[in-house]
């Protein structure tokens, strides 16, 4: 058997998740369809943001999804970023509109007006909202989860009194968007601040979080912005302030999308398909019969007594009693990412235990029925916590901190492509100019990731033009 | 004060849903904004269906949002009835689209197709999905909540091995709705069967729960569809049967929206503002503190604490310890439909006491402060079955079965229109024919609801022809 997953990386991801049945290709260019277990991942995601937003007090909304054109014109930078890939809707019921509706691509100008009409006092501060909510961008090149011309995401939106209260929102959101993917998903990220040029269209600042795969590519796995008073100065978002002043508020946006789903499939998933963190996962443990046939019926009774103790744990437990060989079985459940597979036929049976095994380990560990309840979990959160642990590993074995010239990096590239091994994320000095930047990004293919908050390295100068480095940055191929 | 409520009911549904903060308008036309207090009683909802539909079996999944022209095509019937309120996306990305792509306004064409390419044999049935989404169906007439170009949903659709197995399963999700809408809506519905002329586009049957509103008017709130082989016929989904031949499954659709959160307002919202069932209220406590303003920092104490207890029984409780007067919050969190108000002062205090008074109660009652949380959750149980009691005697006291002719019905609604009454519900004996039913809208206004399964009373005469009833049927004006 081949390497797929190094070999072809894609081919192995598409395959996986088709296989793993997490999504279907739709008719429509772009549009993916996210299947029972794909969606459900998502639903997991959706839950752990969903405890940690109310904690912060930040409420769930709906807006329209058509925003009409002249909202976009309001904020330039805006526009100007969006317009490229916006579908619009020109005819409804029969007649041709007076004016393009876009499919929303994201809310900020739609919230923005809505802001304007409701905050009027200090006292309406901070004013903060999210919503979950399909968006779209017309996109050349799709990949599932990870690109799609609609995708599913949150977005929060909030206004404040001053840029510190705006600033800390920011922060704050980037904090947890690092606690749930990391704590959650187990995909380790670098907290960082976007180049200019890699900013929201229209944003002071934005701030990301990076996570990297296996192939050594890098996803942009949430982003929170800082829009000083652009987006309230172009909506016209003022209140009255202690000073009895009406003064523009400072607003901050910030989501993650679905393609959070596919950033721990490229994380975790190995040759077999699917590796599964278990917060996440739809099936945290499989019950599978094995051995004589004959004796099945017992065989099976023990294990539905089995399945019902765990829910009662509140874990999600499904068991395969179909007609197919266990062989089969072990391949399909392997495939799906599942956690923790739980064997037991006759011989188990009169030992008074179970066969278990780990999705990511290899061996198999006999545990007794008296003992399983608490095995499982104790097993589910080692694993949750292992994956995240074998994920640093990976990441770190793909870091490069000592390229200091666009000469290094193109060799650096050329020697991991010859060996067949991912080029992996580059420290680098950088002098703060688009030129550099562009031309990183020209020679190599390679873009500024972020400039991370904590680098292992402070690097001091330019990696293109040698001069004194401003910031250090994190530069890699990305989805 | 005039009782507007029951002078302009259209009128004071504006002004309560606006003043309570759930909603606002959108400068897109027909389209609304769900502000987080609407939002989160159709979040509520949402769980309450969710966790049914969870025991049921049926999976969430999500399906593109755009369908193809050519889809709707497919189906004769479908495209008629959905044709005329389509918006259509006509250009992306600065280029004119090959072929328009619609707005879904249910999702039958797309999850059709789907389903033709993943059902493959009778091991694969029944196949059940739910999806919650966005729909769109552009509306000359719009009324937030109850009928908006946007709206939200859940549309649930399933294949089956047979006729028998898809009507059981159109049924079972009809008592489902009538389960979730009495019981957490605390709304009372009739179940019956659609009359041909009122199904869905391309239904073989349509089954609806029907509402009547303070102003005795008719909400249709769900519907579940039997589509017999119909849909399987036109989007091809097959299967090998038991005997090895390849046969059209029987499929189903069936959807409830957030025009729920209208009826329940209409249903149970009184001159003073919304009352809301508890089961649904995103506040179901409000604490406020009242007496001399001087001792307000130890009221203000002792009230967190209470909140802490209540909030620990799983009870959403909002202390309000804002400096408007004691009058005017009574006033806000009446109009807001809390159902349960707690007042400590001083005096309050030194007696160990709370007074309490429910949203739909006039008395006032103290509590000791010993007693309270179980107070508090028996008063909210009984609240819940106190307001569907209270919308079932409003609903029968505008029930007419007494009404056999044309001219009898019209007299009845000039009566009641005279003494600015609800013209209500009338059940009616019909013959069957399309030319009855559009007699009886073009004449009165009113229209077929649906015929019960347990009709109060069997009439045997058609309304309109004297001719022998082949159906009882209820007969309303309708949102």
């Amino acid at each position: 058997m081949t390497n797929l997953q190094r070999e072809d990386f894609s081919k192995w991801y598409i395959q996986t998740i088709q296989k793993a049945d997490l999504m279907d290709y739709s008719p429509v260019r772009g549009c993916m369809i996210f299947k029972p277990d794909g969606f459900e991942i998502w639903e997991h995601i959706q839950e752990e943001f969903g405890v940690r937003f109310k904690e912060e007090g930040i409420r769930n909304a709906y807006f329209p999804m058509l925003i009409p054109e002249s909202f976009f014109t309001k904020e330039a930078d805006h526009i100007e970023g969006f317009a490229p890939e916006l579908p619009w809707v020109t005819e409804a019921a029969g007649e041709k509109l007076e004016e393009r509706l876009a499919l929303r691509p994201t809310s900020e100008t739609m919230i923005g007006t809505a802001f304007s009409n409701w905050i009027n006092s200090y006292r309406d501060l901070p004013y903060e909202i999210n919503q979950w909510a399909n968006v779209f961008r017309w996109e050349k090149k799709t990949l599932p989860f990870l690109r799609t011309s609609e995708f599913l995401w949150q977005e929060g939106h909030t206004a404040h009194e001053n840029e510190e209260d705006a600033r800390n929102r920011t922060m704050r959101m980037l904090d947890i968007y690092k606690e749930v993917i990391e704590g959650v998903l187990a995909v380790p990220v670098y907290q960082g601040r976007k180049t200019p040029s890699e900013r929201f269209a229209g944003a002071v600042d934005t701030y990301s979080v990076e996570a990297m795969m296996k192939d050594g590519k890098a996803v942009q796995a949430g982003t929170s912005h800082f829009m000083g008073t652009k987006f309230a100065e172009a909506f016209d978002i003022k209140y009255l302030n202690r000073d009895n002043k009406h003064v523009f508020c400072n607003t901050t946006s910030w989501g993650v999308s679905t393609r959070l789903i596919g950033s721990l499939i490229m994380t975790h998933g190995d040759e077999q398909g699917l590796v599964l963190p278990p917060k996440v996962a739809p099936t945290q443990v499989v019950l599978l019969p094995v051995g004589p046939w004959k004796k099945k019926p017992e065989i099976v009774e023990r294990l539905e007594e089995l399945q019902k103790q765990l829910k009662a744990k509140g874990i999600r437990v499904t068991l395969d009693d179909s007609d197919n060989s266990p062989g089969f079985k072990f391949n399909e459940w392997e495939l799906k990412g599942v956690p923790m597979r739980i064997e037991f036929g006759p011989r188990d049976m009169e030992n008074n235990q179970v066969m278990t095994k780990m999705r990511d380990l290899d061996d198999k560990v006999a545990v007794s029925l008296d003992d399983i309840e608490e095995y499982v979990e104790k097993s589910l959160e080692e694993m949750q916590v292992r994956l995240l642990e074998t994920a640093r590993q990976m990441r770190s074995s793909h870091e490069y901190t000592n390229i200091d010239t666009l000469d290094e990096l193109k060799a650096h590239i050329e020697e991991k492509r010859a060996a067949g091994e991912p080029a992996g994320w580059v420290l680098a000095g950088w002098d703060g100019t688009e030129e550099s930047e562009a031309k990183i990004k020209e020679e190599t293919g390679f873009t500024t990731r972020n400039i991370p908050f904590v680098p292992a390295v402070e690097k001091t100068t330019c990696i293109v033009t040698g001069k004194p480095a401003k910031h250090t940055v994190w530069l890699a191929r990305a989805y």
